[in-house]
């Protein structure tokens, strides 16, 4: 193998971020283009991200009184015209069923056939067919609250795709739930923006912005629409999940109705909520660098990765029984509630190419084993958040090794919190607006800025959109397009 | 709430057996049927089934060196149009996708638009969009072998639906591996088989035969398929897992080559294997009872069940403390290596209604607890296997609890087997069969019975199946229908 050049990904962020990102999730094993036109193959490593990241909000969303369930794929047609801002929202990119048998195409291939009497639609989202089939559910408020989730697939006609950021099919969940009054349906929707954030946060080590997405940036249908909104390491936005107050909107469409306690019949609150495997490219680009993926302790799969090395088969005999040893001793540690992951790569492969695949996959801690170190009774350890490998002792390494993986999952936190502190700026002039945005450049400013015509024209201008209102956002200030009065800051920025 | 009848379900098995089915999944709210038509919802408590069907397979698939990875949902049409066999088999029942938007149809409503240069087809299984990913990724024997597993939904476009057993839309894994030689991949597929074995008798406590399919009843364009077949208790078979041996068909149809370590390039093997949500149906038919359902103690989200039973609110205030310490004592003891899963239910319901909900849904133990009870430091026990509650000592009930959720998983298990066993029969004349199979009545046959169009034609006629050559089938005889030599008995029954 050749030697490893000075950064394993080629180019770097410095020279083409979105190249960049391309040739990490190529060089980490996460996924590749699908054959299917928008689509993508989720790779073993990528979907073991996943994984991780459903375990830990299913117990979530568990821990907060909501079960699994799951709805109909496909959603007749007529269902997407009960509620006129939903469908206008989501018509232009639906996946449409027309048609159930292929037949021969007289031309020695095949030809959809079995024309169907309603087309039915791939959900690109479902409140229409799950809304439908509560509004049997509810009779009484003794049937209230409903809080179910469901993990999914969905489909959206995107016309310009990127892994796992936007794929014409993708894999989420999405929470559905009903309430007899309003209080408890803004505090369910409240509740599930604060499950993500501590996600995001504790989990992911990807700070976000809370708030509340102005009236532009609405889930079609919803009355608020709340989000977590990330900085990318481009300074870019990312929209990493949602939760929607729908209000009475879907259950007056749907007609999901109750005898509450007063005896009156009334129209209940719904909500919805979801993330993504968006998370995912949220995951990359937020702790990824030059030399690859970059894996927060607590989503990996492998924590340590052990490379035997040996030139004899007496050296491997040796090496590898203390590679054993130190795995067991390792699986006995635990980190984040859990016993150590620990894998040894025996195979036969050249040490250097072996150690750069580690590197590239993100594995937190790699520790190389030689019979050297083994003479020393120690390990050489490279932690993928520094530089270069040190050499400790056995017993060392062992007994500071969670601890090493809270320090990184914590580092990892605090270096993306600190670049967003830098790149975020309080904008008070039309001036300061242009001058952070100008060509290329990104940040997150914190300005005051209306809803007239005139402000969206000149963000769309400069490629700027609305995140949200954030939840710290207390003071406002004239419109900086318009000159009229705001009551609170609104988060500007380019985004994904 | 009126007294219960005397059964909780109406119809009984024996009054009206596929309505019987139909009562016991409403009753236990597992699922009910879809607004999309041959699609069900899956309920909480049946979504819950299927979650813990998924933990225990995705376990053992772990454990045999798969690993999950996730393939796009829409397949392009000129894709199936390479297999002939496999094509022949799906092309009846796709749902093919043929527009990417909505737009108004002129008369208030929506129409697709946007019509595809190409159809996709929704997989009905995914062989020919994962061969064709795998021809990318195999280029030599280093690359080998490739386990992967999808967690997925599919859609075969089925006319005649029943939940679970055959619905339109179903959930399953679809295992999908590739290796260098024909002996590597014969003992993936009887491994995998395997697998489902073990699963379907030790966790369903569902007993099944093993065996190869017949010709007329494999896997489109497989060479080998295998099957775990179970009997209903309606004496119906259910095939309930299948394991593919491909050979090389897909990988020539596909180009899924490889160099060898002889420097030659060469075909690979491939297999498939899949269980789908078809088992939750096979878990009713083969438990289930005119009360209900009958949970598995190893697949049931809650082992206990506590009921509160009081008067007054002091007494509630004493009998809820009972309770709780009850559930803290229980859940720290094991049950199949994992903590006991307890359940209070106090809600406002009558007890006699509160109780019949669980017996319907299939709680393994109900425990009830009044202040009676408390006075004698008891509990009275109703054991879902079993006729009538009884008293106990408290301390008694908390030492053998684990004890009797083995016993009843074992319990269901052999009590299966014996109904199996005693509708299970060796017949060696054409006479036999017909007696055995005369009017409704059902069985399973062990039969010596040829492939040819005569006996095909005979098992038609009394719409008999044949199911498999049972592993164990070593004798054989003169074929019952022509007299021809067969080496082997096939399993003949009427099937699902």
């Amino acid at each position: 193998m050749a030697k490893p050049p000075k950064n394993a990904i080629s180019p770097t962020r410095a020279e083409d971020y979105p190249e960049w990102y391309q040739q990490v999730i190529r060089a980490a094993e996460l996924a590749e283009p699908a054959p299917t036109r928008g689509c993508m193959v989720i790779k073993p490593d990528g979907y073991a991200l996943w994984e991780n990241v459903q375990r830990t909000l299913d117990d979530a969303f568990k821990a907060t009184g909501h079960r699994n369930a799951y709805f109909p794929l496909m959603i007749p047609l007529s269902y997407f015209e009960k509620e006129a801002e939903h469908v206008e929202g989501f018509a232009k990119e639906c996946a449409v069923v027309t048609h159930h048998r292929l037949e021969p195409d007289g031309d020695g291939g095949l030809a959809p056939a079995g024309k169907l009497e309603e087309p039915m639609v791939i959900r690109p989202t479902s409140e229409m067919i799950i809304g439908d089939v509560y509004a049997n559910w509810v009779q009484s408020y003794r049937d209230l609250p409903i809080k179910l989730n469901q993990w999914a697939n969905v489909v959206r006609w995107e016309m310009r795709t990127r892994m796992f950021l936007r794929t014409a099919e993708f894999l989420w969940q999405e929470g559905h739930t009903v309430h007899a009054t309003e209080g408890e349906a803004l505090e369910e929707t409240l509740q599930m923006l604060e499950v993500y954030r501590d996600f995001a946060e504790s989990y992911m080590a990807m700070p976000v912005v809370t708030g509340e997405k102005t009236p532009d940036e609405r889930f079609p249908g919803a009355v608020h629409t709340y989000t977590i909104e990330a900085m990318m390491q481009d300074g870019k936005a990312l929209q990493a999940g949602t939760s929607h107050f729908l209000g009475q909107n879907f259950s007056r469409a749907q007609n999901i109705k109750f005898q509450d306690k007063d005896e009156t019949e009334k129209f209940a609150w719904t909500t919805s909520w979801g993330v993504s495997t968006r998370l995912i490219g949220g995951l990359i680009m937020t702790h990824a660098d030059d030399d690859g993926m970059v894996v927060p302790p607590k989503l990996a799969s492998t924590h340590v990765v052990i490379l035997p090395i040996y030139k004899s088969d007496d050296e491997r005999a040796e090496v590898l029984e203390y590679a054993e040893s130190l795995k067991g001793e390792l699986r006995a540690k635990t980190f984040d509630g859990k016993p150590l992951a620990v894998e040894i790569d025996d195979r036969d492969l050249r040490g250097g190419e072996k150690k750069w695949q580690h590197v590239k996959r993100g594995v937190p801690l790699r520790v190389e084993v030689g019979p050297k170190d083994i003479a020393k009774n120690g390990v050489f350890v490279g932690r993928r958040d520094a530089g270069k490998s040190v050499g400790t002792g056995r017993d060392e390494f062992l007994a500071t090794a969670a601890d090493t993986l809270a320090e990184i999952q914590g580092g990892l936190f605090d270096r993306a919190a600190a670049f967003r502190a830098e790149k975020t700026h309080e904008v008070d002039s039309l001036d300061a607006i242009q001058d952070l945005f100008a060509g290329e450049r990104t940040a997150f400013a914190r300005v005051p800025i209306g809803q007239s015509d005139e402000a969206t024209a000149f963000l769309k201008q400069h490629k700027l959109t609305r995140r949200c209102v954030p939840s710290d956002s207390h003071d406002g200030g004239p419109c900086v397009v318009t000159g009229e009065p705001v009551a609170k800051r609104v988060l500007v920025a380019k985004a994904y």
